[in-house]
């Protein structure tokens, strides 16, 4: 960090994922084997395209989402590609350990491809607080130790609350977010005025967002259904998130109006906060039995989701020194939130009607299941950030932040730079 | 509209929109219910799939189509999905409440989302005609008004003609045509010189309008066999919304050179006119039993839409005083009566091989269902173009028309506006 | 060639689409009715939406893929739609003539349409070699030609060899790419100066790019999974060319700032080198059975891919004078024959197993099936190149390649020009 010159990622970056994909290779090699049988009973290319939902999600969704930067469009996508195509790689891996935990190889299956990839999306979530300010060799590291770390919560929770894939993993939002956030608070801020234009959003940009957005509204029923495997449940968890995610566009739209002087509506927030109903209902989707909740559940995830774009970036951030480069906090942070409480509600609403000896033992269980996310989501970030500062990663300069050039090469630019 | 200052939504919207959502919740909480078992034969999956091509068709699709002006393509991008989310709200509420007739719950099924997306796309092609010209409060209204009357207009149509979803839908393209045409003639014009520079066709733009237009094209045989009970009928839409398309769409771009005297393709032309196959063949893409027939409507669509492209704004729009923002009349409008005619048409031809004294009546109950449509959305369009004039929404200013800064906040013109 | 001035498209074009599609028509009349049976045991929806996956990887991702030169992305996107739906009609045709071989009608099936769009796409992949210097009247002509020696190629090596559908089809990548560097090697190269600024890659356009390779990427499984009827055999497909994809994702990130002095990333060279994995997997994707053999071959695809961007316009382009302009060469070329030689070594192997008398055989028939597909791209290439250079098309002059405006109406140039 001590130069002030464009560091060359030509050392270090070839040497470090050609190394890692022979391992990875190595590890497939002796590890895991197809699955031969046909295991899915609701057909191979319906099961496929569930997958394939979720890959449009994290590949275009999540990488268009947040390409608003002017100059930092080309990072945000082709970044997103490569952290996803790498963590996949290594989700799939993790899972088939963690989950048979007896030695042996592991089958890979669609299933588990699907589950690897809903994995690798806390990463592509998370990055969106530090993106900008970290270079390619960094974010490897960033996949590798998230989706360990991630795996690991995942399991653990899953053996001491004996929850099911649905419910491990859409502690995703939460999880992800204050990772993302931990990590964006170690690194070192980007300087005020200096980042100033490049910080700017551009107006074609922003329809390259928007584009990230439609994807990932369109798609997200795809998304919180996916783990799912009672038919019934799937459905309602498609109904429910449809509803909250019609509620939470209209929402932001209309509330975003309100928060400028004048009535006039912010793109940045209105991509963030049409997605806030789709998170806040993911971990209760299949348990809501009537549309009116979920869209209750829509309503205030855009509020929040829009209030937290107003205000955070002035009380929170500032206090603790945070900079969210994409709103992280308020896109999947706070609405995640807001569905872990409502989870907890439901639970013991629940409890209530078979009897109330039950209910502090209940809200328990749920409140210590967030709170071990949470810690582990922070701890890990506070190391993660603590790895990344390390000199031998080669970070940008603060100066060079939000800044393509700094890793792609520019036809027009090719001579002089 | 005696202000020449921009208008704030800032009092109305939110507050107009927040007071309808709520209504809405209440309405859901008191009226609707998820259907708790396995509607469909077909899968779950499969199902779903259906439902989302029709979401991308709607919310990216005709989004995007519309986003080639300069300066007017964040708000049709973000306005369309705005539409949707509400359009879709409630009209599963009105389809529900029309249908049962009888007191009780309304049940929703994917089937029943599938048919609100279908309904609200009646707005978004509307919309077609007046966007740029309208704000956000408006919107709202036009949505309420147009989905209630073109609801009532379909059970009024299967309950006097007894025809099925399909065929009641399918009177989409010309209702909502005919619907927006009117609505634009009582909206105030566009100043003829002040507009020139803003209804520029950007070049970038135009690429993203060429994505709603591939998106469309894609996804069109979806649209048209949606509806479709028996898969036999289901595979003829396909193939006949195929074929209509592939023809409509080399059809359109060789026949645009005609138009230009050095024989240059007009990108704008070509966005609306590789989609008239899909709409020329909709209502009758089930009954066509052989692929020459929907490539020959195919090819008839998209000559008519490139020769109205060409013609009425000159002699159409001028003498009656329409200004169609985006070509809806020979995007949906032309090719849709192409459609409505050919069907009349093979009904006859039916009915003459089973025997000639059934030809007046049939020929009679097709041109009564056309008629019905095309009365109604004119007058309930006149009706909503009145509505929509009145101060009390605060229009934007004839100076102000397709002007994204009237509505959204640019960051790099924060300070001064 | 003589004139100097822009060519106008107006009197040829039309006239020579229009009566192509009437004789389509007439074809279609004559020569086909639909199967009004239900053929696919996976159900409608399932078989429809793999055809739909293929159309929106034929008309957006390789529509898009070729979209980054400054000037020239209308046409790249609009061209590839125009011959899409052309190259469809006749395929239909063309492989129901060939395939019947009696006299007797064609049927058209699902499946028929998904290898018609498949076929279709080798004109899309060809074309990537000459777009820019060649007009609409061209390609029509390419495309008939290209898609029939493919049709007939494909059956002439079904019957001497006894291969099915998707060995016939993937040799479709060895064979479009070296049928359009030989036809791009009979036409007239740019001037080296003169195309210099319109060759620039735009940073907007890249992002459009990015969008289609990330379609493309997305898909792929799609693609090389399509035309394989055994359900475990798809499997394996998907499965081989997800892990081929995501590791050749990672390689040729890493690897292109390899390439650079000081370490840069090139856009253009990963937006062809992530696809290296798919399109080196595709032929043998259903014979591999573990997921370290596909992951290999990703690597050493995304390396020869990236190796061939940066050393082939030196080496072998200059010298053999051909001018590729959207890098197929190593893009499907280079890397559909690492697949070809792959998947020799895997019969090999399997053929060892079995006794070793059959190798000298087994390594003839498919060595001869590879050369027989390499020299009737390159013969068919060199007429195809030779017609094309014919007076009577009108082809654009060497100054104004890669220029939109040679035939489009640019809405703010309409008066001058």
């Amino acid at each position: 960090m001590s130069s002030k010159y464009p560091w060359s990622v030509r050392g270090c970056l070839p040497l470090c994922a050609l190394t890692l994909e022979a391992a990875l290779i190595l590890l497939f090699f002796f590890f895991t084997y197809y699955n031969a049988s046909l295991e899915d009973q609701e057909g191979l290319v319906a099961s496929y395209q569930v997958g394939q939902d979720l890959t449009v999600m994290a590949a275009l969704g999540l990488g268009f989402l947040t390409s608003n930067l002017q100059r930092h469009t080309w990072s945000s996508v082709a970044f997103n590609l490569f952290m996803l195509a790498l963590g996949v790689q290594w989700a799939i891996l993790l899972d088939g350990f963690l989950s048979q935990l007896s030695p042996g190889k592991v089958v890979i299956k669609l299933f588990s491809i699907r589950l690897a990839t809903m994995s690798a999306m806390s990463v592509l979530i998370s990055v969106g607080a530090v993106l900008g300010k970290v270079n390619l060799a960094q974010l490897v590291v960033m996949v590798l130790v998230e989706l360990t770390v991630f795996g690991t919560m995942r399991m653990v929770i899953s053996i001491i609350f004996k929850t099911d894939y649905h419910m491990n993993l859409m502690h995703i939002h939460v999880f992800a977010a204050y990772f993302g956030l931990t990590v964006a608070r170690c690194l070192p801020k980007p300087l005020p005025q200096g980042t100033k234009d490049k910080e700017q959003i551009a107006t074609r940009s922003s329809l390259s967002a928007m584009l990230g957005t439609l994807f990932l509204w369109m798609f997200w029923p795809s998304f919180n259904s996916a783990l799912l495997r009672s038919p019934i449940e799937r459905k309602n968890a498609v109904f429910n998130t449809y509803y909250a995610l019609a509620v939470s566009a209209v929402t932001a739209m209309s509330v975003s109006s309100l928060a400028h002087p004048q009535g006039k509506i912010n793109m940045t927030y209105m991509h963030n906060a049409v997605l806030a109903g789709g998170v806040a209902v993911g971990i209760s989707c299949h348990l809501i039995r009537s549309p009116w909740l979920a869209m209750v559940l829509g309503l205030v995830a855009g509020l929040i989701s829009i209030g937290g774009a107003k205000c955070l970036p002035v009380c929170f951030n500032r206090v603790l020194g945070i900079h969210d480069s994409y709103g992280v906090h308020y896109t999947f942070g706070l609405p995640g939130l807001l569905g872990e409480i409502t989870y907890i509600v439901l639970v013991v609403l629940r409890t209530v009607w078979a009897g109330y000896y039950m209910i502090g033992f209940q809200v328990l269980l749920c409140t210590g299941e967030l709170s071990l996310a949470m810690a582990i989501a922070v701890m890990s970030g506070l190391l993660t950030g603590l790895l990344l500062n390390l000199k031998i990663w080669k970070a940008p300069h603060v100066a060079k932040y939000f800044d393509d050039q700094a890793f792609w090469e520019f036809p027009h630019l090719a001579v002089g730079f």
